[in-house]
């Protein structure tokens, strides 16, 4: 969905593909496995880049670590050798380990090649910090809920409080999933670029909405709510809320015909829309930005020595770029514009950027 | 200067320093050094970190290549040891040879040591192509014009198109050196950030100000311009000018005690700056930041094998952060705004921001 | 132990530590857990950096990807901000997850304020593939043995086929975990550089021991056997292990007060040694070196913005780098020297390098 | 040449190229220009990767910085868009700039777009420390020499002191250029990995030649030269050539269509080679490696956005990484053996190694 045209709110000048969506790039999916309950308020977000056996015909890749204040893993492999070889999953920090060994069962049981006959597999698993909102020290993400989200990959998916995003909170409303798409040109054929992210970095007050500095606005508004004691819970999550201990995860999935090196620099890009929407990258926020291209592919097994692969003339990645920044702004704002608020783990809570503009419109 | 009350245009919320410049922070003095002769329309621009012989007291510097399609020279050995010892210089993309055979002559003449019985000297000179105002074939920087540069370096100076500056283009209109600076608070003392820029990047139409595009403002004045055919030469410097082959150099410094690992961090932040005023870190912009300390110094000769030295507890590293993001953006916006209006080689022009500026008023 | 005098093979020209172990650094400890059971043979080891909280009070650290075929979890966060804060795990490439998970309910157990009032925690996890002696698909570690590494961890510990190292192979014979020290002064103080590796390199025949190539000699030994058909099971083992698909860990301690880019610098050191071993770094081969400072360390909460630290001045480094680049070559061929034979999974078999060298000495 | 059997000394087991030359691949040619003249002991060496015009049909490339203590100019860009765009030039460290300038006027010459109607050129010049011996201060290497090394590149080249190696010392003994080849197979083609090397590394006592510490007993000889006070002057030049205050730049190159990312990491092999002859990667020596393959090319200009390139299958880099150790060890090693001994500035004098291995052999 990303922002529709009846927000109103408007980013960039490129066309936006037909979902506005990272699954506009033919052949990505995304599936979400949400957990809500009480002090639980987290989830898991598996992307595929694409419907085959991805350890068999890996899809090139490149990524950029903004601020590495994170613990994702899988992307020392995927920097070496330019590629990816399972699905990208995305869920809350201290479940990382947790979401690997069921990506490494997952992937397993689809290989029966891998540490026999083959190597092992590079499990990619990126994640964001949900204390704020959901009981992170239970680690109630368990094996079943990857499989799940992994299972329930599709085209159309849900952006806002889901998936992994269950417990995010960003820039003092309440983060998420978001994602967008442009439309691009290379010798007469249509490409896609496509980005998802997870949204859960930034200060209260830093939100910049399309140019516009709401967040300004949003802290008036919080700080008046913290005045008449409202609500006293609301209070502590307000309070442990002024630092930026959150971070974002940015993936950019293209049907272009990018390679490694190309990858790399298209996702460094995806930093240019994230400072737009009001980061400077904090100190405590693990900022990282993974692309690949579905076309590109690598195949695991080869009898010849030597491949044919494709590479965008440099000159012109100008418009990959731009269509990167401009629908990671996107995604992002699309995160909380789509994310409803959320009551969590002693007695937190988090509204969604809806309920404050909607006052501000009034 | 940056941008005074008085031009209406407030880029965040911290407190700036005295005058708004790099050379707020003590010790640090830039001097200029402008041709600006029908073709010749370049020059060189100096950074001294601080007034001590810089060889033998090194300063802690961190750098940042945001895009790499640049020649600057000096980053390798900077990242390896952590330090810079020797002023920076700034000029345009063909003239850097000269400019380090200059730096290098000025280094040995304070230091007998160098290449007898101490090792060699690392010149730090980075730059911008000034190729659209500027005859850059005619390699018209001699090594005097450096020397000039860098004895003229004072704690007052100018901006806009003068220096290295003086050829540059941004954004569609006239580039240039800018500088801006914030103030913060550590353990109860007063520190400054400052950050100098040559700004050089940017395709037309992208200019954001504040937040507002008025890139699409001037570009549509611009298109009419070219409609009434007023000036049949600005249409070739406006053609040659549509694609980002510019670039940025970005320059921090303070006197915080930041050691190299928080100066390289702090050095990307220049990049979030970067992002605010429409630049998407183009494909043919170099865009790097460098990062010194005027406070944690590195002895060239040492008695002691072990060195005391300070760092920010990391966790206080937000506002620094935010005051590096906070100037950059200023900064750049700085040198549009104070860059005048250039005639250059092949009769290509380039107007000042202002010009735009005051007929979007009208 | 490293390799004693009575073996005959001296490797560098510096004091070895007491007991020419990792250990030989002040607080430093080392623990294994070992299965070896039929089909299982892997396991668990763990170091710790200090004896401490890890958490509130974390070291300066560095670390070097020689090449990233690897899965290693953790080194994203070190390089951002400089720290280890966990103990440092190795296990096989498949368990890694579970070791991560082992370790992060380690430190929540620990530290009640991660998750809560505090951010999360970045466990610090490595890998080798040990699938060809190991069932790896069987995913054997449990939490469980991640503690009892943890828990059993002390001064003096094995080398060889023994904790993670039990299923290595590393150049055509049986590896493991080895370790080595070198003593150096620093302003009339001496000063340790201890380093544990885990072996799993190497092709067949590459084996380099002091200079001399005697893995030519082992391949013919080898070859010979095969001609004999004295173990038909033993083929497949030599056949899978004809190519580099393996790893090579290497940890640096030292109570040198290194800062963080000093350790990075430090860590690339270990590849020195490594490559006179044999090694050219294969492309299969997950080749990854940390290094930490247990004197510089890092206190999570701090009351003061600015903290004092210590480096070594830069021109003395060598020393240290030398130290590296010994302990790491003796660590390795004391990994191999201690390692006995082994038969795994699918019947195959690694025998130990004494095996041969005993042979040659015939 | 190399070292050819005559000299018993044997590195590897690969097949050698045709003269043991990085020249043995296609179209690389290699140019000298020699200074030698009492203080002056300089020079330039220029390699150009094929016969035409290599900034409209630039070769992909990759490097890697051992360690950065280094001035080389023009890395930036070859990492961030892969490609070499120049002739590579090797001279002393203060001639860096004077040699940009040279190679920028040579560049300029052939193509009269740059500037004008495309962007500008990114000179590779790369340099070692020939203060032992050269009066670096003088800068003595002049635009026209340059130019004359550039213009007399051929396939076959002398090694030893010459052009940039005149003044060179290493590890100990007197350095300079050297070179090997190693040829492999890929799907049933015959390929070339040529090295060159600049050899300038290294603590005196260190040299290991094929594996073994012949470095011992040369720091032996040169002891007891000293106590028999046979040349005062002599001595001055061993004391200042304790700490290993050089470099090496390593340049590989190969008809193998490796694309950049596969560049990079075949450079970094260069670095197991350098180890094995005795280097621990010192803190002074600015040791780096650059590699490029003549068949993937890139074009300047292009009509198509998309273009076809290739890749090796990433599983059989092996031989190629095992050929760059190889011929990267063998290149130093060839480096020392052609080189003569020299007399230089302030009376210093370095041997070749040949008059220690024929004392050794007596």
């Amino acid at each position: 969905m990303g922002l529709s045209k009846n927000t109103g709110i408007v980013i960039g000048n490129m066309q936006k593909g037909k979902n506005n969506l990272i699954t506009d790039v033919p052949g990505v999916k995304v599936g979400h496995l949400t957990l809500s309950k009480g002090e639980i308020q987290t989830g898991v977000t598996a992307i595929l880049p694409h419907e085959g056996n991805l350890f068999r015909e890996k899809v090139m890749a490149g990524s950029c670590v903004i601020n590495g204040f994170g613990k994702s893993v899988g992307l020392i492999q995927l920097n070496e050798l330019g590629t990816i070889e399972t699905p990208i999953l995305l869920t809350n920090t201290l479940s990382v380990g947790t979401a690997v060994t069921a990506l490494v069962k997952y992937m397993l049981k689809q290989n029966e090649d891998i540490g026999v006959s083959t190597g092992t597999v590079n499990s990619l698993v990126m994640e964001c910090n949900d204390g704020k909102l959901n009981d992170i020290r239970g680690l109630h993400i368990k094996e079943k809920h990857v499989t799940d989200a992994l299972e329930s990959a599709s085209i159309i998916f849900e952006e806002g409080a889901v998936g992994a995003g269950r417990g995010m909170c960003c820039l003092g409303v309440k983060g998420g999933i978001g994602s967008a798409s442009r439309v691009l040109q290379m010798d007469g054929t249509r490409y896609t670029v496509g980005v998802l992210v997870l949204s859960n970095f930034g200060e209260r007050g830093d939100l910049i909405l399309a140019g516009n500095p709401v967040g300004k606005c949003i802290r008036q508004m919080q700080d008046e709510e913290k005045t008449q004691k409202e609500t006293e819970k609301c209070q502590s999550a307000f309070e442990s809320g002024e630092r930026d201990q959150g971070s974002i995860i940015m993936v950019v999935a293209t049907d272009l015909p990018l390679n490694e090196r190309q990858l790399k620099r298209t996702a460094k890009r995806a930093g240019a829309g994230l400072a737009r929407t009001g980061s400077f990258y904090g100190n405590g926020s693990g900022d990282i930005a993974v692309a690949f291209s579905t076309t590109n592919r690598v195949p695991h097994y080869s009898e010849k020595d030597i491949l044919e692969t494709k590479m965008i003339y440099d000159e012109h990645l100008d418009s990959v770029f731009r269509a990167t920044a401009e629908a990671s702004e996107e995604a992002i704002l699309s995160s909380l514009y789509h994310a409803e608020s959320v009551v969590g783990v002693r007695g937190s809570v988090r509204k969604g950027l809806r309920e404050y503009l909607d006052r501000i419109q009034e």
